[in-house]
């Protein structure tokens, strides 16, 4: 029988709403209408503005027939539209995708036909791009093509589309009545995995964990009200990890930006007074390795978060010496971005850098409002010991977790497989409760029966003062099985040889760990920056072996 | 049809958890095991620590067969016990009744057999009016009665219970494997409300609106990870507005406090570097009208919430004064706490003192995290224009809404009515949408016809330097049908008279609000601090009448 408790106390319309960050949006124009919400170049809009102009295109689409579960895709940098796009798609009830620029029309082309894209906004530098790849589709169904136009875009226009992004809005009427989903869990957006085998996943996010996740950041940085949030992390890339929608949870600012460089972020860093922004490792290290004439009057005190490689003891310290505050997080799409955060405490102040880094080259702990992040091994699904040594795989279950891949229910049970989120990446945990990623589990070396972790061998070439970055994979052997090769690219003007980079790992590593194959040269990124291990281990078959 | 983002993407294990506030508890512990959670005059506490004694507690109430929907009352002041009860008694599926210390046995009794309490924990101070109101209970099922023993309580001690505290938890495990709700919308706390007519009605919480409230609380006050809280507001009254849970998320310090007297605040503040605490304006004015040698040392910005009433004008100046950065709430048992904010720009800054207290004595907007919160007209349902004057009753929508009142559909139905929460408080809305209290529906003066807000006479007569307190009630008059009465409390040493009282209204007031009565004496107050203008309208009939 119901408890007391139970018994004539259901949800109704007055004690239950669904969590959504359009919410945000809402709460910031109606408490601060006059607070700044957008920079882009000369343009200022405040968030009534934004509020106004996002009802517009949200109507605008709706009068289009767009619609709940329709999808709405993307293809624009770090602008204005971008944010729009955020909030206004959803307020139609539809499914924002935002297309990864750096792709190919192939690729965008297979996107727009899996995720059934309804609409697509164009920018005007992949206006080239995305005219190819609408071209490339195969489905016949009607799609609405909308040109962006943007001043700070230089170079030659092509007009693909059928209205201009501005007319559309125009169209749309700034007091139109959007509702809240009626179900939390309805999709809020679709973001393709970069995938680096078979085709990309459709990775499904709904509205309870996007929300959830836009608080967690608030929670992880402290991040007051009005913080000025530097747009360096693409927002096709997980949403910007939700951070289009912490910014509106704190009536902030978004300072746009088209383009990563470190002369456009310093300057905008100082004449906007950016507090808080986001990035790869090589966001972190064009601001540390900018000329000191252009880093002088940065304000100090910036807080910055990093992720997709451990930051490096010399990322540390030049971070330190600018007076920014880098806190290291770990995630994938699958999880709305960050995931987990190495979390800091104050005893790690007084430690050496070399200890500091060590500390936080972790991947932490779970995010603050995550259910769980574990090591757990995946045949048996118990928590591996909190040791350090035993691997495992990092497995997350909680509300910062996507509904599942799109059309792929064979991907999505595998996914979840025995009630958690599988990542693919394999880990120790500390007794201290941190997780550390030793490898991804395709990654891994297996050299005379032995694992070698391959982020350990990088951990080490990144130490070598002329390393700008590293990647190591595993080469065929006759005798061993595998053995490490590893791809190195110097800073310019090193004249390190293979030899001293061997030299350098045999004082960190024990012997079977040390490449037997050192490679010189640029490494080959995928689109959001990775760099691409199948194809490196494509040429490691051929590499010439060192006698160590 | 079903849209492709509905298809085969359902909730489970790995991607959907209850929210609720035992996990905020759950990663202090795990993230910030040795930081400090509780401090108690020399008592030190952990988060690892204050989470095992939790599930100790959990445990232990488990063993007693307590479980899901099973009611634990507790009757304690703000020491160490009532922190571990707002998660221990949930840990282990049970729901929280705190109990209002200050109650007369009668109605704690009532309190006990309504809401089928099979435990109680009592603090010494209140074993005897809790003795008194076990022996006044209908019910004759058993109650498990603990004792609480507390070195820092100096009075006689009784020991009206089976076992004492300590041995209660010593009893449990540590190790206990507690469950997350099965569902976020089961109970979490049981509050009954003053009342100042009829029984009490119980005000049931459910885990979800727990966890968005103290996430709200944090998003409000810009609220640091560690912040340091001082218990001033009883956790008895709707759960400490959620702080309890709050602090937690953050891994802040409990400052625990028995008593509520200016020396031991300020003594706390200084020695533990308090940087947060709410209460209601006399809480605020003890501190401001503290002797200045006692007010020495004080820290700057330390962060005050005040709710119950408008701050004057005195006591804003007060706080700057003193340094402090007070901020206006308000809310109900309903509600969980706080639902609006008198969220301050920074325009306001600049203005002066007068015009400052006039907009920061306004309700407000919506809390973070709650949906909406509206003047709305109670018989048409719609919202009311934005013009400072049309008056309807403040109503709320959201998840920081009520399940509802226990065992009471009609009430539950009634506040409901429409799909929003009925509060009972008139109120206008300005252009900016911040909400304006004008009175209780019940408190209207009706005199010839017109309204007369006895919350505006109020604010009229505060202003008068020598008032300390004051109410309006109306006073039946048989030409007017009613007049406003006005009872007055002066400062110590004070020698103001009923006409200078009048001679000051007429100077801020129309003619017709100006009190025909005035009474000066004390004012009665309910056990959580508002005055009890039912006692005052008895006493109104027969004060003098004045002829003004």
């Amino acid at each position: 029988m119901n408890s007391i408790f139970e018994q004539g106390l259901p949800r109704n319309e007055a004690n239950h709403a669904p969590l959504t960050p359009l919410s945000f949006l809402q709460r910031s124009a109606e408490v601060y209408p006059q607070r700044l919400a957008v920079i882009h170049g000369e343009l200022r809009r405040t968030w009534s503005q934004v509020y106004s102009r996002c009802r517009q295109l949200a109507s605008a689409l709706a009068r289009h027939g767009i619609g709940k579960g329709d999808t709405v895709a993307v293809m624009l940098p770090n602008t204005p539209p971008m944010v729009e796009a955020h909030f206004g798609i959803p307020m139609a009830g539809a499914v924002l995708n935002a297309l990864n620029t750096r792709l190919d029309p192939e690729t965008l082309a297979f996107m727009l036909d899996h995720g059934e894209a309804r609409v697509v906004i164009v920018d005007p530098e992949f206006a080239g791009v995305m005219h190819k790849a609408i071209g490339l589709r195969q489905s016949t169904a009607p799609l609405l093509v909308i040109d962006v136009e943007d001043e700070l875009y230089t170079g030659a226009v092509q007009r693909i589309g059928g209205t201009s992004y501005e007319a559309f809005i125009a169209s749309g009427d700034s007091g139109f009545d959007w509702q809240l989903p009626a179900d939390e869990w309805e999709a809020i957006a679709l973001n393709y995995t970069s995938g680096t085998t078979g085709n990309p996943k459709g990775v499904v996010y709904h509205h309870r964990g996007a929300a959830v996740n836009a608080i967690s950041n608030i929670l992880e940085w402290d991040m007051p009200k009005f913080a000025t949030y530097l747009w360096t992390l693409p927002m096709f890339h997980c949403n910007g990890w939700c951070f289009p929608w912490t910014v509106a949870a704190r009536a902030g600012v978004n300072v746009c930006l088209r383009r990563v460089e470190a002369g456009a972020m310093i300057d905008a860093i100082k004449r906007h007074g950016v507090t808080h922004y986001c990035g790869a490792p090589i966001v972190h290290g064009m601001l540390v390795n900018a000329p000191e004439a252009m880093k002088q009057g940065l304000p100090a005190g910036v807080k910055a978060m990093v992720a997709g490689a451990s930051p490096p003891a010399s990322m540390i310290e030049g971070m330190e010496r600018l007076g920014f505050d880098l806190i290291h997080v770990y995630g994938l799409t699958e999880v709305y971005g960050p995931a987990t955060v190495c979390a800091k405490h104050v005893q790690w102040d007084s430690l050496d850098i070399g200890e500091r880094a060590r500390l936080n080259a972790r991947q932490g702990v779970r995010y603050h409002l995550q259910r769980d992040a574990r090591v757990i091994d995946p045949h048996t699904m118990q928590p591996v010991p909190l040791d350090g040594e035993t691997m495992g795989e990092i497995m997350f279950r909680g509300n910062i977790t996507m509904k599942g891949y799109l059309k792929n229910p064979a991907a999505t049970q595998e996914a979840f497989a025995g009630g958690w989120f599988h990542t693919g990446d394999l880990a120790v945990q500390s007794a201290d409760g941190y997780i550390k990623i030793k490898d991804r589990s395709k990654d891994i070396i297996i050299s005379g029966g032995e694992n070698i972790s391959s982020i350990e061998v990088e951990d080490v070439l990144y130490r070598h003062p002329d390393v700008l970055a590293a990647a190591v994979v595993a080469k065929p052997d006759p005798r061993w099985g595998e053995t490490p090769c590893a791809f190195v690219e110097l800073k310019a003007g090193a004249a390190t040889t293979a030899a001293d980079i061997v030299a350098h790992c045999k004082k960190h590593l024990a012997g079977f760990k040390v490449p037997r194959a050192v490679v010189f040269g640029e490494l080959p990124k995928t689109s959001t920056g990775k760099i691409q291990k199948f194809e490196l281990r494509k040429k490691a078959g051929s590499a010439a072996a060192i006698d160590v």
